[in-house]
């Protein structure tokens, strides 16, 4: 019997799986393991794989089989249904924008990535300004493009690449409720910590002891290591495919956390990509639902589950083991303020957890009023201060612990950053619904198990792929339609504890 | 101006070029880097890789392009004729076996190699002869359908994949001379030997410590660590493309020397990429000229220089500071007897250099039977160990030391075999040339400077990629055609000094 034209389809998007992941082991290896020297030569073998997936999903073969497909889909299961919306999404993102346009951006970004390297080191922002310009007029074209192909709004368009289904008017909503609430929920956590001040900790930490702690905490959690690595680089990531995944962090020998934290944000990212549906791990409805559910599950694990007085107390002991910790500030109380110390502070990334979804909504609202053309690429320094000062009551006094410091624009990622907003009340409101249906989760996570934990995110989010939408998936997994109550809710209990 | 069908030919090239490069790379990375639960997703990653180049080499464009260029090949510049012989040399061998024989192959090789490993531990040749079996057969196949396109016969068609342009009739000539004369060769090194015994070298010698001796050297002779690395592996390779050259070793605690001979050795093969026309790197004009040419560089670096009193007298001192050598063991002329030491033995990988291509004419006559079918699978043993005895006087008890030690014909490699004895011989008209041209060598390489070797190899040999064919490039180089006699003369100079 020949292939059918869906059967076809599988097999076309089963090889683009293949060449993506090919790709997603040579970036992991230009970050982490490649010579210095070799970046001409990887950049050729990089853009040699992405104009082939390009080239599958722009293929008349691929939109023949897909309309051959769709007027004989009657035979066709939920999930093949869904995994050929999936695969129709992905062609109309590819053939939505002309290859012509795709080579000027990554020229541009290209060109800007470098000076805005460059302008971080001089703090010149002029320098760079020109080099915006040019992505963020390319952007718009390619927004305009996107959004008449998609029917949908020129930003929003941007987004659904990111976050697939989410619009300005569900994002707006939800981040409305939060800006209402947090700037005074800030200055309150503040004050109630205050009141409360914990030990510094300081010392010297090893980078192979705390590689040593990683890695035993991780194997707690279930990190598959026959199926994964951890790994060092400057920043960091998560990189590879369902059934090899590579996380990695970096270990500060000043600094007993940050090296744990950030590599139990990435395996909560590699958790996620580990639950996929095992069925469908080649298939576009076997994939993540997109950055807003993945950061929801790094977030989930790093933010709520580790600054957690349970998971200090499984902690305590490991901390002892490897890195020899003694003395009253690595009581568990202490280290619990520790993880969860609240502070007014300019960069995103060093954030904590009540005032990093500030940072992530000025990015927001500067990224619309781009696309809009609300806001020129002259003006963003002093929109950025300006905004940091309203919002958070702190201003930048240079542009590199200002405007300058996320690299997601110079390479026209436009769209991405409420991901990272959206990706926190997903994991509140998920965090939730696991707490009334786990009641002795605590206790679990107190001993270092972890296994009825990942069990609900497995069967109430990983395994689900790509099939729901994320607002589908939210109101599966918990029954209520996706907003920001629980994330306050979480917030409120946890910061303005009595 | 449209793009000329040789200039669109380079473009297709181009792209192949970048495919095989990102294969190398995930090749070296299985062996290296990955986590062992991994194989399958990487093999599917590499079989798309696979099936990419092939679908370019064998796409009816390419034949079509290869023709006009062809017809209108009077403006072409000498390195673009060669480009376009190369170019249908690889096509003609793309399309000459059929896609169904390709994937019958790749079948029955993945099995045979998984059934060699097995016997290889249970010592039962015969539970891995219906699979050797498999592969003769097809390989036989695809060796009359090779020969019939190339109008070869059908053993040379497979010898030309690895050497291109060397035929049974001339290998045959060349291994004759040496056959001629190697086991008196061999009796009489061995008895001058024993009347200079030498003090064994014993010790414990942790990797960390032979690593850093390693790096020492190879930095040393040029090997570029900003377009490189060294890694460890059960076997020794080199892998990666010119500009990214990933070269591995094995380090032995109880052995000083294997690990240093291994890296030295892939080094020899990572100098030979690196000095390759920098123009045409991404052509096929610009790759090595097979792998008799490939050997001939690592054999010359491992065996004739590294292994030569000027080279230990360099060594010694690095010795004593990486290893802590010291001791009668360590001096100079017992380290030179340690590494030039012949014996009888029966593993190829272990063999010295004089017995050394005593193992390769075995394999090669006992190949050319398989292809002939004048040697059944279930004579091979028999055949093995009588030719052992013959040719060195030893005979394998078993079949792990006999007929089973070496992969290739498990995984299909049929034709390759003599690459390794060709590559001797190439090495030393090359080694006899070059000390006539540059009559400080030895005491360059005294001092550890290595710049003139590399120099007079890159513009004799490295520089000309696969313009020539391998008779024109030695004849180039060194003013004779390819024959076995500086062979023997520096075999003899060498093991039998008085």
């Amino acid at each position: 019997m020949p292939a059918s034209p869906y059967q076809q389809l599988e097999e076309e998007f089963r090889r683009l799986h293949a060449f993506r992941g090919a790709a997603a082991v040579l970036r992991w290896d230009s970050v982490v393991m490649m010579p210095r020297g070799s970046a001409d030569v990887r950049g050729e073998q990089l853009a040699a794989l992405e104009t082939e997936c390009h080239a599958i999903l722009s293929a008349p073969k691929v939109s023949r089989l897909l309309d051959r497909a769709q007027a004989n889909s009657q035979g066709l299961e939920d999930w093949q249904l869904a995994n050929l919306r999936e695969m129709r999404r992905q062609r109309d993102h590819a053939i939505a924008t002309p290859t012509s346009l795709v080579s000027r951006l990554a020229k541009a970004t290209a060109r800007a990535e470098m000076h805005w390297l460059e302008a971080r080191r001089s703090g010149r922002y002029a320098d760079f300004a020109p080099h915006l310009e040019e992505v963020v007029h390319l952007v718009r074209d390619k927004a305009a493009l996107l959004g008449n192909a998609l029917g949908l709004a020129p930003y929003d368009a941007l987004v659904d690449e990111y976050s697939p289904g989410l619009t300005t008017a569900e994002i707006d909503g939800l981040f409305k409720s939060l800006a209402r609430r947090l700037p005074t929920l800030v200055r309150e956590a503040i004050e109630a910590q205050a009141a409360r001040p914990h030990v510094p900790i300081v010392g010297r930490f090893p980078a192979s002891k705390q590689r040593a702690l990683a890695v035993e905490v991780m194997k707690a959690i279930g990190f598959p290591f026959d199926r994964g690595r951890l790994d060092e680089s400057e920043q960091p990531f998560t990189e590879g495919v369902a059934g090899d995944i590579r996380v990695t962090t970096r270990f500060d020998a000043a600094d007993p956390f940050q090296g744990l934290l950030g590599a139990l944000h990435e395996t909560g990212h590699a958790m996620y990509d580990l639950g996929l549906p095992q069925a469908w791990r080649d298939q576009p409805v076997g994939r993540n639902r997109g950055m807003a559910l993945e950061e929801s599950q790094s977030l989930l694990l790093e933010m709520i589950v580790v600054r957690s007085r349970p998971f200090v107390q499984y902690l305590r002991p490991l901390l002892e083991k490897h890195l020899g910790a003694s003395g009253p500030e690595w009581e568990a109380e202490n280290v619990y303020r520790h993880l969860t110390r609240v502070r007014r502070s300019l960069i995103r990334v060093e954030a904590d957890e009540l005032t990093y979804p500030v940072h992530v909504m000025l990015r927001y609202d500067l990224e619309k009023k781009f696309l809009l053309g609300e806001l020129r690429v002259t003006d963003l320094p002093d929109a950025w201060n300006s905004g940091m000062e309203q919002r958070l009551g702190i201003r930048p006094q240079n542009e590199v612990e200002g405007c300058l410091q996320d690299v997601h624009w110079a390479i026209g990622s436009f769209g991405y950053f409420p991901a990272y907003g959206l990706g926190a009340l997903i994991a509140a409101q998920l965090w939730e619904k696991l707490r009334l249906d786990r009641e002795g989760l605590d206790a679990e996570i107190a001993k270092g198990e972890f296994g009825g934990l990942f069990e609900w995110l497995r069967v109430n989010v990983h395994s689900l792929g790509a099939k729901p939408t994320v607002q589908q998936l939210v109101r599966l997994a918990t029954d209520r339609p996706l907003s920001a109550a629980p994330a306050l809710r979480y917030l409120e209990a946890k910061y303005l504890e009595p």
